[in-house]
Formats: C-alpha cells, structure tokens, sequence
C-alpha cells in the first residue's frame, strides 16, 4: 500500500491542525513525519502519529506552547521547548546554529522540556544542506539495559552525524542501541524471528521472539518500575563483543541531552513530566579547507569504500546512500504504508473528521 | 614483574633525550607512555617504546621538529604537527583550547602531519581537569575491515569523551573498532584463543588464534597493498548485530581526522608520510548550568548505574572507574611490565647506554 508523499503532508497537517498545532507548526511536523517515511524509516514516519496524538491527549505534548530562548551568546543556545514538540525547537536551533557557525565555525545547543523530534537526521541533515557538519542528539524513554543488567536504564539515545559530499552528504543516524526499537516492530509484522542480540528478557537472556521483545520493550518504555529485559546496547550481550562501547556511547548521548539539560535522564523519563533533551551541534568545515577540496576528498573516501572487494551478493554501503535512495525513489512512487498503520490513519480519519489520502498499490 | 612509576618516567626520558627530542618533550612523552601504564592500557604505555623508536630511525617521526599553528581564530585552530609526535602538539594545542572555551564555550583543534599521541583519554582528560567536556579522536594505520568487506581500510579510530563527575571524570576512550589492536597482543601473550568477533582472514571468516589475528593487523597496517584481513567494526561481522554503525563510527573519526586535515586517510597511512591527523574539542558545561550541579547530576546518574541489579560475579563499570582504580594502585604498588616488554627495554638500554629502571615482583 503506498501513499503520495504530497498527500501524506496534507493529511497530516489537518490532523496537526485538528489538535491545537498552528499552521506553520503542523506544515513542520508532517514534513519530518514524511521526510523520515520517503527515507525509509518508517519507524518516524506516519507509524508515530497514533503516538503523538496520544501524548496531546494526556498533555505531555502541549501543541500550543511556545519554545523560550534561555541563554544565548555568540556560539551557544540553551532553549526551552516548554512541553511542545522537539520539532519546533529544533528548528528554530539548527536555523540560528547554522548562521552562529558561518560566523564563528563552531556552534550547539541544548533542547530541555521536549519530546520526540523526528529523525535526528533531519536536524543534522539541515546544517549538510548549507555547507557544514551537522550533530544531532536526543535522549528518549528508557529502552536499553547496560551490560550485565537486567533492567532498562538508558535511551535507545539516537544520534546523527552528516559531512558534505556528492552526490550526497554522509548521514549516521540512529540509535546508540544494537538497533532502535522500530526494528523490532518491523520483524514483528513480518513474522520474523529477531536475526540478533538485540533484546534480553528479565534474566537478562537474548528474546528472539519479536511479539516477547516489543513487549519488554513497551513495559520498559512506559510503567514506571521496570519490570525487566529492553534493548542491547551496541556490542550486544557480552564484553567479548565490547558491549562496553556500546554502553559507553549510550551514555554519552545520556550526558549532552538529559545532564546538559538539568532534565530528566532517559531512566526517569517513563515518569512525571516525560520530557525529552535533544542536543545540536554545527561546525563549519570550511575553516580547515576548501568546502569542495574537503567534500570531494570525502566522496573519494566513500567511493574507494563502496568499490572495495566484498562478500558477493551484499554490498559495501556508505552511511546515507540507502536512505537517499529511499528519497528518490520513493519521491516518484510512493511512501510505502502498512495495514496497521493504514487502520490508525483511518481511525484518526474519523476521529478528527480528516479525509484519508488516496491509497494505491 | 613491576617498576615504579617514577623509574618509568625516567628511563623514558634518557632513551628520548637520546634520540633526539628536546628535555621537555621528552618529560611529556614520558608522561603519557607511563599515564598509560598507570591506567592499565599497557598497549599504549612502555610497550609502544620500540616501535617509536623504529619510526624515529626511519625517520617518519622527525624528534627535533616544532609544530606550526597554520591558522586561529576565537574558537578554532589548524596545527601541523610537523612530523613530530602527537603528544606535542597535542598538548599545546588543548593547553589553548582549555583556554578559548573557557572564554568561548566551544573549541575545536584539527592536527595534521602528525604522528602516535598516547592515549586518546589523555587529551580529553585535561579537559576534565579543568571542569570541561574533552573530545579526542585520531586516526591510524589501516587496520579495520568495513562491513561485507575483504581488505582493512579504516584505522581503529580511537576517540574519548570525558565529562566532569565525582569521584573521577567519565572517561570513555577505546577504538572505534570492536576492539583495540592491543587486545589481541594480550591474549596472544597469555596463549589464549581470542573471545570474539574481532578479527578477520582474507575470506572474511572469523579468526581466533591470536598469533594469525596478529599477523594479520601486523600485514594490514604495515605492508603497501592489502593481503586481506583486519579487525572487525564494533557490531562484529553481520548486520544482525549492526557492524554498520560501528562502521559509522568509525568513518566519523575519519571524517574529522585525515579528510578534516588533509591529510592521509587511515587506509594511506601505510604508505608514504605515514601521517597521522587528529582531532580535539572543548566544551564548558557551565554554560548550560552550575559545573557543580552538571556534575553531581552525572555522578548520581552513574552511581545509579553502577548499582542496578546485574549478573551475580559481574559489575556495571562505568567507562573510566577501571583506569581510575588501576591508576591509584600502580602509583603505590607499580606498574606491571610483561616479559617481552621487558626484554625491550633491556635491548633498548643497551643500545642507548641509559640505565635499566629497578625491577621488582
């Protein structure tokens, strides 16, 4: 089942618009709602709307608030979203970030009092589009259990990293978890048994069973006391395979959201205000070299990478390249939607008196 | 076997005063190469001796060469290391940035024709010194195989965070790769079978004796054209455990290493200047709130970690608390030295004419 990307805006903007968001912000929020599906990561797309409107519902998100500038000076931000959608912030930061590091090479902000926003790579991506290094970071409800526990303590605390190049830019973005919790739904729908270590039970034993994982994963999201068992971090169930680093880049997300913020950490945030820290960063490349000089010496990395030998069959696959793809592709064909999320969009249709996109094959 | 610190540092500082670096430099390489000892990361410690000094004959280390500040502004610096060893620029350089973030908030520093500089953690750690958040990277000969690859490329990338916090700083400071080089020297002292996913053959199949892993990293970092094999990426060797964001991981040290510095990119260290590239920021949390507040926050936030429930016979340790433990015991008890290395130090002696530090069981 696919949808046009120009129809998936529309619809979601008058859902947007039905529960308090302004005009401006519900055009923002449906762009980073498609922009992650035309990607392929359907995790952030349209499949997060159900979860959003819920969140307004019980006044974690609270559509009508506006973002407060807490302290600024020539390379830095400390900004409030003040309960509203990480979006908004975000955007209004990375635009002043990406002027503040034209002007000064190097600049960041910290996001307290947020939610979700979107891919972390949209925020990173907008800084690529000017020239410059883009980071982006967040914390999120606990989903991971450090090495050797059994309980949920961190975030899946994803994280974004773009460097110029062509034909496009180089984009980490993802959670510093094995995998972020939308993988584990994917092989759920699938039917798949989960391929890894990504998810142990309350004894701390790999669950290979997607509807087990997404359960531990729901209990460790949203009941206050955990109950047991989440995501693995990166590295998986034991130190033979480093889990410590993994473990470690979690918790450095965890330090320039949640700590920077003087917000929750992702352990607390299944309890009280729920609320989100994301963390900025741009950085002018332009002050070590040639923009081009610097981005074409990238892309020659990358391609010298792509055109290595390789196991046959599999490819050698560049940050980025799959989601710009994605983009193209699906820009011309369609954003692919599937039937569960096809029947939220046609209960939130009803609810919201919301007309439903064309759908095709 | 075990020499006390002190002896370190001294018989240190006669072999590089012999070979040409100046009395101070030679007090600071000292320094780190025993720092590393002192920590328990004996892969960066007396046991790089040797191989500094073959790179000193070969004349790829240049000991009498002074760094250049090649270009400056309020927060950023460009540094050509000249061919002399990291740790003098490096030093210099986040003495300066200590100082701009302190007025600035954010630093940054690229260091290109540069060479080995210790531990990563030793740079990012004089940040936390001085109540700041330290970042360090650099890259390295071509050791690491990229996902579904044959042939290493990429170096092991190694990079450090370290945030202020009590009883001592967060300090993360490892490889980017699954594991360090130096992890498979230790297991091949100790005749043990290597544990995990860490390194590959030319057919990309997992190896796991220690001596063959050796001889492969020894190959991939040392000779011209590529034999096949190296270490793995951090997630192992499939995407089930999601080697392609170590894999990112690893790209993103490239990136704001040799493509930031112009300088060689890990998989061309191996030929012609041998240069390395490095990179350094700063940044003063006390912009986003009370250093004393940011840094309680933290410490209870890793207390709480290293208290959760977990594995009967195993602990939750926090990056840093295993090289802090380490450091406080060897300062009183010495630093242990392996046979071999010792058998280095004593050829070195000899060759050198400076006196055998004391050794004791």
């Amino acid at each position: 089942m696919k949808i046009n990307y120009k129809d998936e805006i529309s619809y979601l903007k008058s859902v947007f618009g039905k529960v308090g968001f302004s005009k401006e912000n519900s055009q923002l929020l449906s762009k980073t709602l498609t922009d992650a599906d035309l990607r392929g990561i359907s995790s952030h797309g349209i499949q997060r709307l159900k979860w959003y409107l819920s969140l307004v519902k019980e006044e974690t998100i609270k559509p009508k608030n506006k973002f407060k500038i807490i302290k600024e000076s020539q390379n830095s931000l400390l900004i409030d979203a003040n309960g509203n959608m990480g979006q908004i912030a975000c955007d209004n930061a990375m635009n002043k970030l990406i002027d503040k590091a034209k002007k000064f090479t190097i600049s960041m902000a910290v996001i307290k009092n947020s939610n979700h926003f979107g891919t972390a790579g949209y925020w990173s991506r907008k800084a690529s589009q000017k020239g410059l290094i883009g980071i982006s970071m967040t914390n999120t409800r606990p989903l991971v259990v450090p090495i050797n526990a059994f309980d949920a303590f961190l975030g899946s605390n994803a994280f974004s990293f773009t460097f110029p190049a062509k034909p496009h830019p180089f984009v980490f973005d993802g959670a510093t978890s094995v995998v972020a919790g939308g993988k584990i739904q994917v092989h759920d729908k699938k039917g798949e048994q989960l391929p890894g270590e990504w998810v142990v039970d309350k004894n701390r034993n790999v669950v290979k069973d997607p509807k087990e994982a997404e359960e531990s994963l729901y209990n460790a999201a949203l009941t206050e006391k955990q109950k047991g068992g989440g995501l693995l971090t990166l590295g998986g169930i034991s130190e033979n395979n480093s889990n410590y680093k993994g473990f470690g880049n979690s918790i450095i997300v965890e330090l320039l959201t949640g700590i920077l913020a003087q917000g929750s950490i992702s352990a607390d945030t299944n309890k009280g205000k729920h609320d989100f820290s994301q963390f900025l960063m741009v950085i002018d490349p332009s002050f070590f070299g040639n923009l081009d000089v610097l981005s074409n010496n990238a892309s020659d990395m990358f391609n010298r990478l792509r055109r290595l030998k390789h196991l046959s069959g599999k490819k050698i696959i560049v940050p980025g390249d799959r989601e710009y793809k994605f983009y193209d592709d699906n820009l011309k064909n369609g954003v692919s939607i599937d039937n569960v999320t096809l029947k939220q969009m046609e209960d939130i249709s009803k609810t919201f008196n919301v007309n439903m996109p064309d759908i095709f094959s």
